[in-house]
């Protein structure tokens, strides 16, 4: 199954037709999300459609694009796909045909219960066109509502999704006549919308609506089990009772923006903490403090405050670097992580170093950096993960991958500490999280933390 | 419904994994009959995998792009699409998934049962993530087979397809170990296949093989009615009964190559026939016969040598011009044919000429090339089309307008004359295409040119 | 010393700043003399500047780029280079700085005197960074008017080129007030200038005006020795002594547009002429004319009448053909001829055949194309070339290799029949072309036919 | 005249003709030295050629064009122009041609006497078909010298360029058999060489060789006043007089890479100690020192370590940010600043903030930055700027408007202070400086500090 870790964004303009330059501002606020493809689907006078590339937001919309795609009402979204399954017919929106009518559908999120479904919906002879969960959603809706689309009630369309299709997934789908955003009973990914003078917006982060200046107060969430419908005619709820909710942990830790507010914390600043208690955790004496830029200034940050030990740039991040044309020889294997981190020595030098990174997967990375920095005349590298152990796949969207590729889930501490060549090796436990989060700690999910 | 012209070409190798280039010269050596989008469907050792994209072949397929696309087995497509769906999702080969199954398709043709079986299949909650009937064909092999796609067998898809879909469709399927070729019973597009001491070729004209230097010997029909699979075990053949014959007479007029034989007729050849029997059905006398240049130049030869009157370049073809930089004003009318087909104006002062053309659809640029040779000097223009008159519209494949938007539909010859300028109008008859097809006339489609 | 074939087109307007896009038009009416580089200069209220690039003028200028190109002077060139020199950096126009003022120059010709001059000017230390004779005339000027640029008149321009620069040049500056337009005295390379109500365009062939439905009384030749201002304060004329004309004959053979009329001829007409003084003196029995498309088929017309053999399209033109992705192997040398020029067998088989082509450099693929027709089944084919041997190089700029490269040069008429496998063997003699041209005879270059 | 911030890189390998993707990766090492253009010039076995073209490094090459780049030498050049002058035509190496030879330079710095210079050649005729500074070194050596290019000795070369060309320049010369490279005598830009067992590499920065994995024993300063010719025989080296040495402080303040060690110092550890002395001078009561990144993160730990006050992050910097598609309105003057640099508000609300950046030129963001910064909450904000006030231009290479533009030079604090809406505002002083550098100081220039 194809995980996906994308961002959706939605714009519905109420007294022009300029709605496309607004999806695709936000688009780029949530490239972050994905980079691998971006598209729009966009309602005309009479008809439904479609534009999507693979490519960054920017490549893929030019300004001369732009001038001809005219609609009020525009759903779009940017993705991230894993296993080389980056094909274009993957890439979203999709855009269904029934019955002469039209709608179209932008998800972020995995379906739990996808080879169940896909199984069932195979019995009755469906065929997959995408590779996607997404799919299945389009499937469903036809299936349980069994008549014209333009009969479906706004109520209906809710109800039958959340009903059939477990979680994770915020999404967004496109009629001829509303927009309908949808987030998941856990509440797994989130969503946001925002209303101004000039119409609503819809965004997985609150951050993709800063470049609207947005007054603060106006942007709402949308809870865990609500469905909105955002038409010319106003916004209409409808939700399903959510007593447990499982937010992604992972979206702080890594995915999110540090400036957006997830879950009601900023996400810079719950790195941050969670580096206080990595220190708190895991003291150590050590002359600097170094981030791996840029996921792990946060936690730095944080780790530097708590231990009153100097944060310092020991590792540079060189931005211009993409494909290496000069391929490596055997005794050189640091070579793309020198390109990208370049150590500046004369911070390195003879110093036991405190370094801070926001997770470890495969740890095949890891090693690479402490050799350089060794190289680079430090002392002793103390390795901090400013969260805890992956042990565990994923099923709800974020791309971690197999148990067997996971070293936390191979290794003990003392065994990677070994593996990365570190002087020392220490997580932030799950105890750790939950005296941060407190009461907040039953709404998060874990599940990748916990064997 | 969406009308297609397209073209379709696969390879098997039998020996290596170079199949990719094959195909991409195949398609470029077709991209006539498509200039829209162009991509593969192609079998690896452990998947089936799908690249396309918007444009022409030589810009989807960089040297860079193919040398990572290795396969022994590929199918491709080049489209046109017409009334501005010209989305990505809508080009081909299409990728279906079925039970963790794969297969493509790739399908040159219109399916004139389309709405009734999309019908059928919404009935039963079926979608459509396309807007073309070729997913038609995905849906139906999946419902009627009803088993796992690895159980298939060649004689049971193909029987299903024959069975199931109407006319008109030559197609390729890709199966993890055969390609599928199958044309339908009345064998309204063509499609041929090769075979030399490497592999097997399909191509919807036998021109797509000429890259090959091919022993045209064996160069082989894929008849009406028939299918083949084309597999590393060889050649297995399937067919239906096919006694009545509807080979597209359009074909032969415009949408193939010259240099084609089609329906065991040269391409060129048919249209210097056609070209003969209007200067022998509309006779007059003139001092130059003037080709509209691509597609007029083989009839105008034809009505050159039957009316002994000289044929010479009164216009020319332009073959750098594409869209307008300057926005022509509303007295010059002429422009984008002035600047596509520029007169010679030594030619054609003074001169009665005989305009040759090889159809008339809309009826929209023969009047400005009309008046932009009389403004040119000359004397008498009489238009002569190789062609029956085109009355009525087209469900299997040709993109021919609605009927209200066909001048012959609508227009008396004087009619026609008067709105085009001209000093006499000819067509050919039917009956002249039964002098010139004889015995062969009745296995011909003229759906369009009969009320 | 680099041979130039190039394009070269100029507008002012007199009531707005639109003027790029005009020469855009006209650039792509010229695209046919240079398909390697496009560029343009342009004045605007401070400045002057230069923008261009490699490619095709369709690539070179987007609609977004031109909306920032605002002005109402503007040169533009296209060009073609030989012997792999393709370098950005002797892409025109130049633009040239001198004690703070600028002007740039588009220049289409050879300058014949450029080595000496080039000697004369590196005695002085001149020193060139680029590889083209155009940068000569820049340092010319600049030595011989010793002033500053807004100094110098019209005349003093003129004079200075007329005197130092041998031809050929037809060429276009560019001043911050004026355009001035200029032709060699021996008018090698044709000039043209048109005047509307908006403004004034000057083109290497009137063909580049018909894009504005001019009205062609007031298409004007530039003749040799003539140079022109153009101001917003008018027009200026100042010309030199021209007894002695050297039109080029290669314009009319091969180079340019068959609907440009040059030299006082049409250009389809001439090859027509020079295809029915082919048939005159190298008559053959033969089935049918077969031209080499697309240029030699105003010769094969010509050739058709005078003979009364009838033309016949023995060979296809692929429009869509570029590289090649697959490697030919040894056996099979024609598979670069076979895409782009596909024979029909129909139209071939069995036939005696009359190859026209309009000329012949190097010889290398008149063998591919003969040995292709034979394959295809032609009995007997005779090659006929519409214009005399080319024997010796081009000083001049045409792009005529050294003679050890000319097979004209350096085998008789019967080894080169043999050279073709070709059964017979017939160019144009230089007695033939007098007779076409008449008086106009020594108003010719035909160095290259000359020993 | 154009001010030119630029980055080269050369490459000469001993035993392969692979240089080409050496110095690509040195380029795109020193891509934030010039992002505009990108080119190199290389020799081949008969030939020098350039390749260069508007873009980044990694859109000018790709790894099929460097496929066809064959060469043992290689010099490349990285270009920032500013005044929108960024035509192809300036971007960089230089391609010249003298009596049947060549040469090409890469240039780094601007000539302080060039508009002498210029005058005095133009006085000899000379013109300038570029708009650089670099173009006169190329009419300089020719003049000088006087000879052809093969008969030039290493010395010659260096000497004439010392002798003859203001500073700065640290430039890079291919010859058909050797790289020669030269800094001027007060080293105004750095300039490096690395050996190899492969061959020998110069770069602006000595970052530019860490995508080798340096022996940094290897890595050796070109001194001011050092010229080094390096060829297959080995190399020499030429130096003048250089006792008075003005190392540009901007490379340390803005310009270099954090990982570079320039003039003996590493760039980051300047800024931070910069950002120390910024503190020690500039105290003030607060919560948190925010960056403004990325320039601003080596300081503001500075600034942070010296006061004690911790260092947090208030300002994202977002990377996928381009051009906007949106136009702000009136009343959204910060829209810009916002999505570049989104404030986190929970960091930020109710504390009182220093705001450390590198440098302020204009001024025009701070102000957006600072009204963004208390719209968000912020109590206090008190501007630090980690460097003096820049009061002057530069005459020598970096991008400095003109004084009426300079807000420094036009205003007192107090007044910058109210411009900015700052709650207070401090830089470090030339004293403050002196104390860094000690004995070192009166090695820099600080031209742009001083009045």
């Amino acid at each position: 199954m194809l995980m996906e870790e994308c961002g959706i964004f939605g714009t519905l303009l109420k007294n022009n037709n300029n709605a496309v330059p607004y999806v695709v501002e936000g688009l780029i606020a949530l490239q972050h999300r994905g980079q691998e493809s971006a598209g729009i689907a966009y309602v005309t006078e009479d008809e439904l459609k479609v534009f999507k590339k693979m490519g960054m937001v920017m490549d893929v919309f030019h300004n001369g694009t732009m001038k001809k795609l005219n609609s009020h009402m525009v759903i779009g979204h940017v993705r991230y796909s894993t296993k080389g399954r980056s094909e274009i017919q993957n890439s979203q929106p999709f855009h269904v045909r029934f019955k002469n009518e039209h709608f179209a559908i932008a998800h972020n999120g995995q379906i739990e219960n996808a080879e169940q479904l896909r199984k069932e919906l195979e019995e009755q002879g469906t065929i997959f066109l995408t590779e996607t969960d997404t799919e299945l959603i389009l499937h469903i809706l036809i299936k349980k509502l069994n008549k014209k689309i333009s009969e479906w009630t706004f109520e209906e369309i809710a109800k039958t999704i959340f009903e059939n299709i477990s979680p994770s997934y915020s999404l967004l789908l496109l009629f001829k006549d509303k927009i309908i955003a949808l987030r998941d009973k856990y509440g797994y990914r989130p969503l946001y919308y925002y209303t101004d003078e000039n119409g609503i917006y819809i965004s997985s982060e609150d951050s993709g609506f800063y470049f609207l200046g947005p007054d603060k107060k106006n942007i709402q969430e949308i809870k865990p089990g609500e469905a909105y419908e955002f038409s010319l005619n106003g916004i209409k709820k409808f939700s399903v009772n959510s007593q447990e909710k499982r937010y992604c942990f992972f979206e702080h830790i890594y995915f999110a923006r540090p400036d957006s507010n997830l879950f009601g914390k900023n996400v810079h600043m719950m790195r941050e903490e969670l580096g206080k208690m990595c220190a708190k955790e895991n003291p150590v004496e050590a002359d600097i403090v170094v981030p791996v830029l840029d996921s792990g200034l946060s936690a730095a940050l944080g780790y530097s405050k708590e231990s009153c030990i100097p944060i310092d740039l020991g590792l540079m991040r060189n931005r211009y670097v993409g494909r290496t044309f000069i391929s490596p020889n055997q005794s050189d294997r640091e070579i793309g992580v020198r390109r990208k981190l370049p150590p500046i020595e004369g911070v390195i030098k003879g110093k036991r170093i405190i370094l801070v990174d926001d997770s470890i997967v495969r740890g095949t990375t890891m090693r690479k950096i402490v050799d350089m920095l060794k190289k680079a005349g430090a002392k002793e590298v103390h390795v901090r993960i400013a969260s805890p152990k992956v042990v565990n796949i994923c099923k709800w969207g974020v791309d971690i991958p197999e148990k067997d590729e996971l070293i936390a889930a191979n290794k003990s501490i003392e065994e990677m500490k070994k593996a990365f060549n570190a002087d020392s090796l220490g997580y932030v436990s799950l105890e750790g999280i939950k005296k941060i989060l407190k009461d907040e700690y039953n709404n998060y999910c874990f599940h990748c933390f916990m064997k």
